[in-house]
């Protein structure tokens, strides 16, 4: 029997192609729409905020994309990252289930989210763009892009919700540490930021005022500066494949095939890196693993959204996508896992739900700190509070298998560590923190605001 | 040529056994010394504070120590650690010196401390202590060692400073995520804390005065609680010492041998840990590698301070050792690297720096920040304030090589993540730091307070 702990893959077996799962959806895809005209957009549309580059990555149906080897070469600062079996968790909960989990806490910014950081610098860089522009709440996406920027010489200007700003600096620190400016969103340097701050002075600022005074401030930069975003969009999804495909590698090295596959999901990149390479075994070489998002209770797109056409943003700026969605002027609850607070959902992820491929699930964000507070004290990591959606589900599967008896083998990421959000445990270690379940009226209201589309 | 980056371990190849230095020190013992007698002290003596087992270690002359397996199976969770070749640092620094660095921020809580921490619980475990007491500053050591307690089910009772308690929460509530207690120190619960607290209600606390709590506590509990220290003592270099034993194998795995070792030092374990099992290899194998310990030069026990004996703690209640000493009561002053504020130093690395084994070299923190903010923005990872002294020397000697044109090969452990100093940064961006150069003066004056031993 297989003893190990750890499973490491070595630097040359770091992938050199991403999984684009646009090759083999089994669904025929939606248009993207223009926002004003709601009629299907054009590169030409997409290239103000992104370069060619990307929007071709964007649209392509090429089922593996070579990794340039810049990009490898920052990669290897933390990849391959390791695979770990939860023997620790596995006894204190007593299960027959194999728990496997992947780490991407280990980057230099704690997270999975330099996969794609990194490459849409250096596609940017290719592409001769100055600067780029992205906004970010808590900055973990702020802090893996000013990374990203700071390897491939661009500069970066990150518009950070005023709230997170003033509450939640060390981040923000980061940031600025890789040479990134920083800015409380709303600003008085975008005429939308000038307008919020018209209305209220004292607005604290939210993720979608943020969005759009950097696609603002690209969209008017004459080509010098470009607009990134860290989830929803196809080519974000596609790079962080990094995941899974070093995954499967590691599955096979511990002699294992999942029967799950579980990730948290907030906009999906986390979600579609780490599931998409497993779902195309289960398609194209009939696997048969059940695959399952899970999302906080308190922002529940997938489970109690509806999938239609919507707006990306909140302020009708971004293409209309046909996605799960909460309604583009959701207000999201103040939970914890500031990563999954978006009201809509990448289409990919989205239609593969909605056509039974991928199953979807809700939870209550505090069960998800109890399972955290219990994978801490067995596997010694504090995982940050995104991925604890994933970790609850996995304890869930395991403790139906301790039921049935069931040997099953569970396989969950853990998309990074909690270190900067330990003022979160703390909230909840006092028990201060609340459940929250988003009510199906106000989803139904919101509804009434979607965008016209034939 | 060899163009990896990351070099990692294969589990199998975790060490199986830690080095312990006082089988090969080439200079004869110093005693240890009860404080009040100054006597030589017995087992017995110790055994009040610390179990059998790791007493027996403390003086062991047996070179290799074997590392029981749950302490390895632990390790595991995080070990072996990577080491990189620092490529991009290199390039940034245009030098034809090769420069490796271990790094141990990869471990649950971020630095190199679970690696005594993790082997003291097991022992205690082994000797039926039922609690452990500890102090601690910023946190760094209570959180390894509330890690490894959680692990063998013992209790733990961290004395926290007070000041840091109170401005520094995020280690603290690491900490009681993992289980343990954490007090405020003073406290009102043992008398050398209601002393302190009678003259000074609104004391902030300080190193010295949580050991003397954590001590008190353990020394009054009829043997139900045992204290643990996480540096200065032999036992705890010598767990240490994974680190080195890894990193010799990793540089067998890059074809090639250090020039220079150079790690920081406050107590000494993390640079111990990293470099005696060099030091062996020069003292046995006849290598002729440079080994150098970096202070602070705001806490310079080894570049200012005499090589006498002096108490381990400012209340005296712990043993006397010949050691590098700025004297007992030693007020530090408020620099960054929170972990290298002790007035003494481990009296090994004290011995082999007074006979010329070890050079001793220190630097301000100014330019510790310097050289951490190139480092990160080159490597991506970044650092502790501690390990910002080791980098800025190998940053030092990379940059005489390339003057010289000298392609030495430099190595270096980067011994923590500073994910939870990011405050030191912003003051540091923010130019509000300031160099201090601990004067001669006060050590001169310090050295009338120690003790009369003949």
């Amino acid at each position: 029997m297989n003893e190990r702990t750890k499973y490491i893959l070595d630097e040359s077996r770091l992938p050199k192609a991403w999984y684009n799962i646009n090759a083999d959806m089994p669904i025929p895809p939606e248009p993207v729409l223009h926002p004003q005209t709601l009629e299907p957009v054009t590169p030409e549309f997409l290239s103000v905020l992104f370069p060619m580059n990307l929007i071709m990555q964007e649209i392509s149906r090429e089922r593996f994309i070579e990794i340039p080897e810049p990009v490898r070469q920052v990669y290897k600062l933390w990849r391959p990252t390791p695979m770990f079996r939860a023997r620790r968790l596995e006894k204190a909960l007593d299960t027959p289930a194999h728990l496997y989990y992947k780490y991407e806490g280990v980057s230099p910014v704690g997270s999975h989210k330099p996969n794609t950081a990194v490459a849409q610098a250096f596609y940017n860089k290719e592409a001769g763009t100055r600067a780029l522009t992205t906004e970010t709440g808590a900055g973990q996406w702020g802090s893996a892009l000013a990374m990203a920027c700071n390897f491939f010489g661009l500069d970066l200007e990150v518009y950070m919700v005023k709230v997170s700003y003033q509450q939640k600096p060390y981040r923000r620190i980061v940031m600025e540490g890789y040479g990134a400016q920083v800015f409380a969103s709303p600003t008085a340097q975008t005429d939308y930021g000038r307008s919020v701050l018209a209305t209220d002075p004292n607005s604290p600022g939210s993720l979608g005022i943020a969005i759009s005074e950097a696609v603002e401030v690209a969209a008017k930069s004459g080509g010098q500066k470009k607009y990134s975003l860290g989830s929803v969009l196809n080519h974000v999804l596609l790079h962080q494949t990094v995941i899974g495909e070093e995954m499967l590698q590691q599955m096979e090295m511990a002699g294992e095939y999942p029967d799950m596959v579980i990730a948290c999901t907030g906009g999906g990149s986390n979600f579609g890196g780490f599931a998409f390479p497993f779902l195309r075994e289960n398609l194209q070489r009939g696997k048969n693993t059940r695959i399952i998002a899970v999302e906080p209770a308190a922002t529940p797109s997938l489970t109690k959204g509806k999938y239609t056409f919507d707006y990306g943003d909140t302020a009708k700026m971004a293409p209309v996508v046909k996605m799960h969605t909460l309604g583009h002027d959701f207000m999201p609850p103040a939970i914890h896992a500031g990563g999954l607070r978006y009201h809509g959902m990448s289409p990919q992820v989205s239609a593969l739900v909605a056509h039974g491929y991928v199953e979807a699930r809700a939870v209550n964000q505090l069960a998800t700190f109890e399972a955290a507070l219990l994978f801490a004290r067995s596997e010694g990591i504090i995982p940050a509070p995104e991925p604890t959606h994933a970790i609850r589900v996995a304890i869930d599967e395991a403790l139906k298998c301790k039921e049935t008896g069931e040997e099953k083998v569970i396989i969950f990421n853990v998309c990074g560590h909690g270190h900067f959000d330990m003022a979160s445990y703390d909230a909840y270690l006092k028990g201060q923190l609340e459940d929250f379940d988003y009510p199906a009226a106000a989803v139904e209201a919101a509804m009434a605001h979607l965008p016209q589309v034939g």
